[in-house]
């Protein structure tokens, strides 16, 4: 006897949920468990989901099956179709999966079922988590990176080009206001070369590229007028089908983030796997360094960047790593307003433009203009800045910003949020830390980057020399009651350290 | 500005879920994340919670907090009461939990905060399996293994019976038609030892003890008539409270159930922390080994012996453990009325009782009675036959009927399902093997243990010389498609091995 179907609008966040009524027929014949999987059938569609079972007719009737939203997108029929319900068999890669977590190495094969079942959203809650624990505990090995990245990038879209070579950049992240692609994308696509950055919003950061650019422009274009975009204009910063590449990134993640499981694996997988997707041939990939940073020391660095070179060897994928300075943030501005103005500041060759944003952005643009086999080696540094100086880049990111669909944005008078304080020195001396996570926390409580004009203006540096009463950064908040939660975390702690000049501790980096 | 509580009825199962709305103001401006925690307070009263994102006013209002059944009674405060709700710290022992996800060991303190954090529902379904996996590949040593039984045992109630000493039996399970606790208890508490055994539904097997003694008696009573009972009648197999016996164990039983998650550890941890509360001093502890048994070799079975003997030991628990034949079922039937007709065969010194679960139950009640000082080393195996032949056990079963709550059952002709086939041998031979999950499967099939006269009847068993054609057991269904299901199953693979006398390999065990 079938039931029918209807939507539950409860957004379940990648997993599959069939909600069942306690008193259906059909729940208590079959003798279904909760949390057990079961397979729904309609119009010769047929998906896997987790049963939940529910007690309010208000949620699901009792001849009634009820689908969460992705798993009612996924099925693909309308709302009271008849549908049937029935015990399903696991998943196909479960028996690999729980070799994994018996602490066994896995196959090509095997990782290629797994991902092939997460992307297609087999795999609850409860197994997504136990696969991604299993992979952080039982030490994937570099075959089985490569495995699994390579896997990644074979499930969903993938595109082609049609040119050689494709260049992208991306950096590991945890340095706050590090927004060199939107100076790194103009100057390389002005010079010709094409580069299809997709940008992704911040997740635990107070910004990322995405937030910062919709700051200036739309972010959020369909996937194929994306496309056209970065065929005309040799590139993009853009956000939005990015899920159709590498969709079991997105999936992972989804676990990874509540448990705050970055692991080198992980890293490699989901970093690669999208930009094979994205059908990139050459990735400048930047390990920024610091006690406050991702990787906290150079023999950390050099072991993922091998691991990154072994992985992308093996993707066919051309890899060059800079290891960076991550001992503070980058530029002046945490938030997507503020990081927008240093960004066009650095555009506009402005005055007040912050010099080590400038600088790192011009070393990577260098670093990947060296793509261009016609650019000899060393030459990149002097040909980015150029292009840079001559304002071909500024007119680059005007044609992308109009390309994505402009937003008004006055350089001199940006909407930073109303309520402000200022943290002051303490004491006479010299900046010696800056404390990367702290000033990213105090800059999310202050509202960003949902309140684009909050965050944090940093006014001093490490290495400077300040006064007691000094300002050594101000916050933008957007609400009272956020200007108060930023600043009683100040107050705790204002991640600033203030010292001697020779308590500085220099990481020894290639920029 | 609070929100309104409603009561979502979605069975989360052991999850404390919080539903806001997309559009609900406070969703947008604390921009929280899908599967974040967040602290809802009302009263005084606090408790963490999941979030999830509804966009159905039908299931709650852009005004309202929903909580799942669990969080809402935890909660403890009427519908329609203002709560707030705010971004939580995560739960204290989340430090801890990452600690072991990165491989290290866990103190007594670490694993005495994640316990009371699971068992207070502080873990999202993501939390606790990232536990569980990470303690079944982290390999937990015996005394983290102790640290955890220990912690699980000491949160939630404890029972004291004022008494010394305390007698149980448990087996791990995995054998179908093992139903001995139905007649070690009536001869041990005829004896007049205090044998408090709480009883267990099936979780995948055909039936448990809850199950089988449901056909005879009431099982689910009230926490304290069940104490009464047991202090009256020196025994009870009941279900009913022991979710307040070591809570932290059924919260992750709904994790490690999906994932089968069986390892030595929780195994061990799950026993001992319910016993212990329960107030036991003395355990016996039954261990199959079998070629399809979960234990399937005898290093494997001492191995855990030992483990077991280690945190009982830790744990102040006198423990005596019995590896025992586990190559085939116990008795003639598998499914609750079948089993129940099986006990009360051999409670009644039936002609037909089944021998090996006889003889099986005296070895066993014989090791329990040797738990008194009073009783000499070798005695106990003639005491028990004594209480059996004499009809004081049965006598004992009917009080203990009685007392919870008698179920008319008539012995000659138990109500077994309707749908009936047997299986027949295919050629003539002696039966040298019986896989016990191939029949628990078949037996499930049936209907058992949902449907009470569903399952399996045994009718020839290892060792025993068949014709061909001459029937091993019969399955009875409760409906045509069950019937049908089973019947499917059987033909696939019966589950039964033919051969020659010599190829039997039998287990070396004590009994």
């Amino acid at each position: 006897m079938p039931l029918a179907l209807c939507r539950v609008a409860i957004d379940t966040y990648r997993e599959n949920v069939a909600y069942l009524h306690r008193e259906c027929d059909l729940y208590r014949a079959e003798g279904f468990q909760a949390l057990s999987k079961v397979e729904v059938r309609a119009n010769g569609q047929r998906i896997l989901a987790t049963l939940n079972v529910v007690d309010d007719t208000a949620i699901v009737g009792h001849t009634q099956l009820g689908l969460s939203e992705d798993a009612f997108v996924l099925l693909g029929v309308e709302e009271g179709h008849p549908v049937s319900v029935s015990q399903a068999e696991p998943p196909v890669s479960i028996p690999a999966l729980r070799r994994k977590i018996a602490g066994e190495r896995l196959t090509r094969k095997d990782l290629r079922e797994i991902v092939h079942d997460i992307a297609e959203l087999r795999y609850s809650k409860i197994e997504l988590t136990a696969f991604v624990v299993a992979c952080e505990l039982g030490e994937l090995d570099r075959e089985e990176i490569f495995f699994l990245s390579d896997a990644m990038a074979r499930v969903g879209r993938r595109l082609d080009w049609h040119e050689h070579p494709v260049v992208d950049k991306h950096c590991i992240g945890g340095i706050p206001g590090n927004r060199t692609s939107m100076l790194v994308v103009p100057i390389v696509a002005a010079h010709g070369l094409l580069c299809p950055k997709t940008s992704s919003r911040a997740i635990t950061s107070p910004s990322g590229t995405a937030d910062t650019m919709e700051v200036l422009a739309k972010v959020e274009l369909p996937f194929d007028e994306l496309g056209k975009l970065v065929r005309t204009h040799r590139g993009c910063m853009a956000w939005g089908g990015t899920s159709e590449l590498s969709p079991a990134d997105d999936v992972l993640i989804a676990v990874e983030r509540p448990l705050s499981i970055d692991s080198p694996g992980q890293m490699v997988a989901s970093i690669l796997s999208k930009k094979v997707a994205a059908g990139s041939t050459h990735l400048l990939l930047d390990i920024p360094v610091g006690p406050h940073a991702k990787v906290r020391s150079m023999p950390e660095a050099r072991r993922l960047r091998k691991l990154f070179e072994f992985v992308a060897s093996r993707m066919g994928l051309v890899l060059d790593v800079v290891i960076t300075d991550g001992s503070q943030p980058i530029g002046r501005g945490i938030g997507p307003v503020l990081e927008a103005r240093d960004v066009m500041q650095v555009l506009t060759n402005h005055p007040d433009a912050p010099m080590d944003l400038r600088l790192k952005s011009l070393r990577l643009a260098g670093r990947m203009l060296e793509f261009d086999p016609d650019i000899r080696g060393g030459d990149g540094f002097g040909i980015a800045r150029d292009i840079l100086d001559s304002g071909r880049a500024l007119e680059k990111m005007q044609a992308i910003i109009r390309a994505q669909g402009e937003k008004p944005f006055d350089l001199e008078k940006p909407e930073l949020a109303p309520h402000q304080f200022e943290v002051l020195a303490p004491e006479a001396g010299v900046v010696n830390a800056i404390d990367n996570l702290r000033l990213a926390r105090i800059a999310r409580l202050a509202g960003a980057p949902k309140a684009r004009g909050a965050g944090v203006d940093l006014l001093a540096r490490i290495g400077d020399r300040v006064e007691q009463g000094q300002p050594l950064y101000r916050v933008h908040a957007a609400y009272r009651s956020e200007r108060s939660f930023a600043h009683q975390c100040s107050e705790r702690d204002s991640g600033y350290g203030i010292g001697q000049a020779d308590e500085i501790n220099r990481m020894n980096v290639e920029f």
